[in-house]
C-alpha cells in the first residue's frame, strides 16, 4: 500500500472540456496542498462514506488512502459514518450494524489512526441536525434541484425504483454543509463530480454570515481538496461498485484476489501497453498493479510485454496481494476484538464531534439571537 | 374571558362545501371531545405559534383559550414557540428575544401554567430536529409541493419578496411531524386549513411504522382538534393580521383598546342585527362583544338594537375591557419579572422536551438499528 505517497499533483493533466470552476478548484487544491506541507494544523478535513457495506479497492485508492495521508501529515481528519444516508434513494437500510462495523474495521485497518483522527456516526450528533433548520432558509428549492448530483441520484432513484425524490435526496447538500461547518471543517477532499454540493456548503456559510454576523464572518468557506486519482474499473471494464457487483472487497482472501483478477476483462492484443484511450481494462491493470507495486503504469506494461493478459494478471494479483497483506492482517486481528474496537472508535468520534457540534450550536444560537 | 366555558361543538355548524376529509375530522374530533371529558390524561396536544410579535385578540380567541381550556381539563398541553419558523418566508427575524418574551408572556397571562403544561423554544431542542433526517426520507419531494398550506405561503413570499421558495418553508410539514412526533404529541388543535399538515404527520408516523418496526406500531398517528371559533376580524373588516396592522394587543392599554373599537368599520345601517353573512363586520363586533361579555351575538344585538354602531362599539368595549383585565392585570405582574420568569417557563419546558425527545430519539435509533 502506497498511503504514505503524495498523490498526483492537482494542476496537473487537466481535462481539456472542464469547467472554469473545476480550474479554480484545481488551482486552489494546488496551493493547499503546499499549505497542508508547511502548516497542516490549519486544516480540519471533512468527508464520509455511506456505510452500505465492506470497502472495496476503489475505495481505497481513490479516498481511504488520502485521508491516511492528510492524517499522516498532521491534517485533523474528520470522518462521518453517513448512516442516514443509505435511506436517501432506498426503501430498506439493510444490515446497517454490520455495514458500520464493515466501514469502520476497513478504515481502522487502512491506516485511520482513532487517536490522531476522528470517526462518527452522522445518528450520533443531534446538535449537528439542529442546524439544518436555519441553513434550509438560506437556500431556494430551485437551487436545490438544480445541483446536478441530486439531478443524477433522482434520476437513479427513479429509474431503479420508479419513486419519486425523497425530501432526504433533495435536502442532502444541505445536510452535507451542517457536517461540514458543524465542526468547522475547511477542506473537504472531492472528486471534481462533487463540487456543486460543496459549492451548496460555500454558499450556506456565505449567506450565513451575511444574514446572521454583524461584523466579521463565523463560518469559513471551506475549500475543495481536488482528488486526481482515476477512476477504478471493476474486473468487467465499469466503474467499481457495489451494485454492478464487480469488486474486490479490502477483505477478501489471497485466493478470492487471484480468482478476481483472473476473471478481469482484457482485450485481444496479447503486447501489454498503457493506453487508457484504447485500452482501458488493461490501463486499468496496469494502473492498480502500478499502484501496489510503487512503480508506474508504462514500466509494468514493459515488464509484461508479449507475455500476454494471463501474466499480467499473475503481476497484478502479486501487487495486490503483497500490497494488502498488512491492512488484511491488521483487519483480521481488529475483526477478532470487532464490537469493542468499533464501539471504541465511534464512541470516541461522537464524543468528540458532539462536543465539537454543540460549541457551534450555541454560537450559531447567539449569533440568531435564539438564546432567551 | 371565557376560557373555562366550553368551544362550540364540532360537528354542528358544518359549512355546506366541506370536503369529505374536513367531516371526518370534525366527527372524530367530537369523539375526541367526549373523551376528553372521560380521560383527559390519555391525550397530550402538541400546538404552538411563530413568535413574530405580541399576541392578539384573535390569537386569544381562536387558539390560546382553547389551550387553556384543555390544560384545565387535565389534557398535558404542550406549546412550541416557534422560532426557527419566523425564517421560512422573511430574511429578517426582528427582535427575537423581545418577541418570544412577548408571546410567552402573553399565554402565561392568559391562564397557561407552566407548572402543568409546557412551553418550549423550537431552537432549544437539538434531538427533536435529527428526526427530520429519517422523516424527510418517508416523503416525497412532489408530495411536499402538493401541500396546500405550502403551496399558498410560497405564493405569498414570492408575492410581497419576489424570492423563491426556501428548503425551510417546503420541508416545513416534516417539521411540524417531528415537533409532535417527538413529544408522542397524539392530539393536535387546527383549523379546517391545516389539515393537510396533520396529513403529513399522519402520513410520516404510519410510513415510519411500516418501514422500521416490525410488530407493533411505534408512532400513534395523532388526531386533528378542529377549532370552529369563526375567524376574528381586524377593525378594518379584514382577518385580523399583524401584517395588515388591524390587530388589537393583548397588552393594549383599556384606552387604545377603547381607540380601537372607534375605529372599527361599520356599515349604514342604524338598526344593530346579527347577520355574518350581509353584515360581517357588525356580526364581527358582535360575536366579540358577546363571547367577552358571555352572552350571544344575537342577544347582544338585541340590547343595542336602534341605538346604533357607536352604542355598539362603546358596549363591546367594555365587554373586552372587562373581560381581557384579569389577562391584563397578571400580564403587567409577569412583565414586571419578565426576564426571570421568561427564562423559567422556558428553562422547565425546555428541560421536559429534551427529556422526552432524547428518549423518543434513542428509541428512534433502535428501531432503525443505528446503535453500534
Amino acid at each position: 500500500m502506497s498511503t504514505t505517497t503524495a498523490p498526483s499533483v492537482p494542476g496537473v493533466d487537466p481535462s481539456p472540456g472542464e469547467t472554469a470552476s473545476v480550474r479554480t478548484a484545481r488551482a486552489r487544491s494546488a496551493e493547499v496542498e503546499a499549505l497542508i506541507a508547511h502548516d497542516p494544523r490549519r486544516f480540519r478535513v471533512l468527508t464520509g462514506d455511506r456505510p452500505t457495506g465492506p470497502l472495496h479497492l476503489g475505495h481505497l485508492v481513490g479516498t481511504v488512502e488520502n485521508r491516511v495521508r492528510l492524517q499522516d501529515a498532521g491534517v485533523d481528519v474528520v470522518v462521518v459514518v453517513a448512516d442516514y444516508q443509505v435511506i436517501t434513494d432506498r426503501d430498506d437500510p439493510g444490515d446497517l450494524p454490520a455495514a458500520v462495523r464493515d466501514v469502520v474495521l476497513d478504515q481502522l485497518a487502512a491506516g485511520l489512526d482513532p487517536a490522531r483522527s476522528t470517526i462518527f456516526a452522522h445518528s450520533a450528533v443531534p446538535a449537528l441536525h439542529q442546524l439544518l433548520l436555519p441553513f434550509l432558509a438560506l437556500v431556494t428549492v430551485a437551487e436545490l434541484e438544480r445541483n446536478p448530483t441530486v439531478k443524477a441520484e433522482a434520476v437513479d432513484a427513479a429509474r431503479r425504483q420508479g419513486r419519486g425524490m425523497s425530501g432526504l435526496l433533495l435536502t442532502y447538500p444541505v445536510h452535507q454543509a451542517a457536517d461540514i461547518l458543524a465542526v468547522h471543517g475547511n477542506l473537504v477532499p472531492v472528486g471534481t463530480d462533487q463540487l456543486p454540493h460543496l459549492e451548496t456548503t460555500r454558499t450556506v456559510a456565505r449567506r450565513f454570515n451575511q444574514r446572521f454576523t454583524a461584523a466579521q464572518p463565523y463560518f469559513a468557506e471551506p475549500d475543495a481538496l481536488l482528488t486526481d486519482t482515476p477512476t477504478i474499473l471493476g474486473n468487467d471494464g465499469e466503474k467499481m461498485s457495489k451494485s454492478r457487483g464487480n469488486v474486490l472487497e479490502l477483505r477478501a482472501s489471497d485466493d478470492a484476489t487471484a480468482a478476481y483478477f483472473r476473471r478481469a476483462r482484457t482485450d485481444g492484443d496479447r503486447h501489454i501497453t498503457f493506453d487508457p484511450e484504447q485500452r482501458p481494462e488493461v490501463a486499468n491493470l496496469l494502473r492498480l498493479g502500478a499502484h501496489f507495486a510503487g512503480t508506474t503504469p508504462q514500466d509494468l506494461a514493459e515488464s509484461v510485454g508479449s507475455a500476454g493478459a494471463g501474466r499480467l494478471k499473475e503481476v497484478v494479483t502479486d501487487a495486490v496481494v503483497e500490497g494488502l497483506r498488512p491492512l488484511r492482517a491488521r483487519r483480521r486481528d481488529l475483526a477478532a476484538d470487532a464490537p469493542a474496537v468499533v464501539a471504541d472508535a465511534l464512541g470516541r468520534g461522537a464524543a468528540r464531534v458532539n462536543a465539537i457540534a454543540d460549541a457551534t450550536l450555541q454560537d450559531v444560537r447567539e449569533l440568531m439571537r435564539t438564546v432567551y
